[in-house]
């Protein structure tokens, strides 16, 4: 099987979970809220607000609390922004995208209670929100022609659909990293550049007219992608790895063969790939910071939660290829070496 | 928590599974295969085979292969119809339905597969097929207004919305059995007029003009629901468990007060709540005649699958009131009575 039709996010709701492990998204959730108020107050004055129903979709949506947040407070927007403009609300379908091996029965879970507070908080005011899901790549199409209003992708779309080509020079790397050489960086750009505009040429078929797209990217302010803010985690990862290669833990040949598959794209480049493409046209950029360690403020134990959200999200791709065996003591040594880092310095992802 | 939000099939794809013990709703699904077909083609002349995309809801799908398979046939179908009738093929959009409990991750596993066979055997004879999820009962609002073509649902909708109420005097009974009372028998049947008009008005809001709904019901043929084609499975379970009763493994207020939440109408029955409703006008009823033990036939324990089947169905509903712990023995001695039966007598789901 392909790493597409397997590859998820921690699943469950245990202590490596994605859903416990997840406060990072959900920080940024609130700092891209009023961005997607302005968006949505943005399409007042077009003729979609007056279908009958509102299809809202989460691409990439993972397995926890944090998307069924987000619906919530879409649907809010948009029953405000009728109000002030003397519409009826529409009926909502939210559709909840995330790739096969997902764990969407963790989401379903949260269903029930989702339904019972959306009713008590909004009574009879707005009419019935069905919540489905739609499962499968996002580089691939997912919805019928022209059917979907506000698309919306927080965190996701960095992620790229493969692994690119021609990496075999990145030894002892596992993403772009100082001792890279030019061609890992073009081929990592390249792929980057390739899936995105299928991205964007795939939701225009999807998208009605008039409809918008809310992207949030983990990005970097240097053109330099082997700058500290963009791989300083990769590289204690890295680093750690090669302490397991010491002690005999791991091969070389493996550690040689192994690249993470995302990009953190710099705000010129895809402003660069939107216009060319020319399915979308762009009506803003908002850049802002996150701490990575926001969420390790209040811990003794700083680093902990970081790593625990890093493995949330890359144990899988790790131990799909080293194998169950190493995972624990991989993010021990790097943990280890994450707190090091914090208590020298402070690190922000750009979003 | 509600029965209602947690209730499913089990899980998985394990000994005790529903995916694995779903031979016979599969083979209810290949009797009903031609019902289907003559209903699709009965649409032929409609203009809602040009709308570019056809909705099909499952409802009640359960987490086995069977629900995808229902969906390709459903597209076989509609793609034989419209070449027919010199039409393009619409989009298709599947819309699995089950309760929250539901494991659809068992589902999404099959997905892959299921659109490489999709693509492999159409290939670009039919547009894109777009499968999802929405979970919830279908005793409340699953889908917006006007948005489903074809509506199916095959051995889900004698689930009741809940037990009864009024059932106080099936005293060391589980279900419509010989020694229920009157009252008994008029409180089931009364819930399901209920529920039944219910899920008839909220499906004639979701469905299109013109659009069709085929739902497969297990049903009885004898006006007296106390008929053995209708109890007797429900009396070797209330057999097996009145003698743990004895043993001293249930407690007799806990039988007392369990019942299982569905029924099993007559035709006649189904016929005139639909048209006392009126949201739908009925086309057909087709009767056929399934034999439990059907898949029993070419294995040396008879009554071994059956019981598998029982109980993917129903452990649940046994677990959550006596406990987890009386599960195995009730099926084990479950087993033995139906082995006994089936040695001395022929019996019969009719459908």
């Amino acid at each position: 099987m392909a790493l597409v039709d397997i590859l998820h996010m921690n699943s469950g709701s245990g202590d490596s979970s994605y859903t416990n492990n997840s406060l990072f998204t959900k920080i940024v959730m609130q700092k891209t809220a009023p961005f997607l108020k302005r968006t949505i107050k943005g399409m007042a004055n077009k003729d979609i607000l007056s279908d009958h129903c509102f299809m809202i979709a989460d691409l990439g949506c993972s397995s926890g609390m944090n998307t069924l947040s987000l619906a919530s407070n879409i649907i809010d927007i948009v029953h405000e922004v009728c109000q002030e403009n003397n519409r009826k609300t529409p009926q909502f379908q939210v559709c909840l995208n995330d790739l096969f091996g997902n764990d969407f029965n963790n989401v379903f879970k949260l269903l029930p209670n989702f339904y019972k507070t959306l009713r008590k908080c909004k009574g009879e005011q707005i009419g019935p929100c069905f919540v489905s899901v739609v499962p499968g790549s996002f580089y691939g199409r997912l919805f019928p022609d022209e059917s979907l209003h506000l698309i919306h992708s927080s965190y996701s779309v960095h992620w790229l659909s493969q692994v690119p080509e021609g990496l075999e020079n990145n030894k002892q790397n596992i993403y772009i990293a100082k001792t890279s050489p030019l061609d890992v960086l073009q081929a990592y750009g390249k792929q980057f550049q390739t899936d995105f505009t299928k991205f964007l040429q795939l939701r225009y078929e999807e998208i009605v007219h008039d409809g918008r797209m809310v992207i949030v990217f983990q990005s970097r302010s240097s053109l330099d992608p082997t700058n500290d803010e963009c791989s300083t985690l990769w590289e204690l990862l890295i680093m750690s790895l090669l302490e397991m290669l010491k002690e005999g833990l791991v091969l070389e040949s493996d550690i040689n063969s192994f690249n993470l598959p995302f990009y953190f794209p710099h705000g010129d480049e895809l402003r660069r790939i939107i216009e060319e493409d020319g399915s979308f046209s762009l009506d803003d950029i908002d850049i802002f910071e996150v701490d990575w360690d926001q969420h390790d403020m209040e811990c003794n134990n700083r680093g902990k939660k970081t790593t625990k959200s890093i493995r949330a999200v890359t144990e899988l791709l790790f131990s799909s290829h080293f194998g169950n065996s190493i995972i624990d003591m991989l993010f021990k040594k790097f943990e280890k070496k994450l707190a090091d880092h914090l208590a020298t310095k402070k690190t922000r992802h750009l979003d």
